[in-house]
């Protein structure tokens, strides 16, 4: 199947917004998306954006059951380590089920490396779930490290009432 | 002990540098850090810094035994939810061994929460490596979730040669 990665544009983030909630869906946190399509347009294309994003499209003959053809995206932001300079953090990559098997994920993931490389960022990262068995294994396919598995390394967050606090005690200047 | 919180000025990188290694020593991967000073200042303070930074100082009669009185740091930047929005991202928090127990890096970590807050960013999020008791509990006690624990997220990282591989493979325009 043929089909097209460019840059996303204002007009995408409905359907962006859109597979957002896919993702969600599948990952099993569909309440948790609290963002809208307004605000995705608001901080993706504004001075500084908060992030870049990929798209994937295929001709109209092959829009998806629904009737759409955007129907994958990679979105990333710049990250920064103290060890190495520049990175990209890859938030969300997705592809549509119905497209999936065509190689648009590998395409979507590979223009972001190709990014990287670009702008001399000496990684690329991302988070997956520990169920997530075929997006792990495709990670791993392409040669990429598990540093939880390697080094230990767990996430931690604060959000909600835990940030307020801290917040509330910060010193004063 | 009396200490100042203040935002990192271009002439801290030498300091910030210098701990940027204990930290990394402590970490037990100190051949790992290849950023200098002279990259810190480049990619802190720049038009579109790649990172802002604290720094905690003591009085000058509080200097350590070497003779530095900027004595810890908090790195951090904004990263995107696609879920939540605008989030911070602390790299790294750290404070001179000599300096611990004073509450410095409690007042860094709040001093961070609260520019969260004021920038409307609802999360603020960091990694730990398991075997470092010490900050897991700090983070813990401060009420903080462990995702990795909690949810099931890995890190993942294509880094040299596998992310050459996939910047190459990427399709043409």
């Amino acid at each position: 199947m043929n089909f097209k990665i460019r840059a996303a544009k204002m007009e995408d983030c409905k359907d962006i917004s859109r597979m957002i909630m896919e993702l969600a869906v599948y990952e099993k946190m569909p309440d948790q998306v609290k963002i809208s399509h307004e605000e995705l347009q608001r901080d993706g294309f504004c001075q500084n954006p908060f992030f870049e994003c990929l798209v994937a499209e295929v001709p109209e003959e092959h829009k998806s059951k629904q009737g759409f053809t955007v129907v994958g995206y990679a979105l990333y932001f710049y990250t920064y380590s103290t060890w190495k300079g520049p990175t990209v953090y890859l938030e969300d990559l997705y592809v549509m089920p119905e497209f999936r098997g065509n190689g648009i994920g590998k395409g979507l993931l590979s223009k972001v490396a190709e990014v990287a490389k670009k702008k001399q960022c000496v990684r690329l990262q991302l988070s997956v779930l520990d169920w997530n068995t075929p997006s792990r294994d495709f990670y791993a396919a392409k040669g990429a490290q598990d540093l939880t598995v390697t080094e230990g390394w767990h996430f931690i967050r604060f959000d909600g009432q835990n940030l307020d606090n801290l917040a509330n005690e910060a010193p004063k200047d």
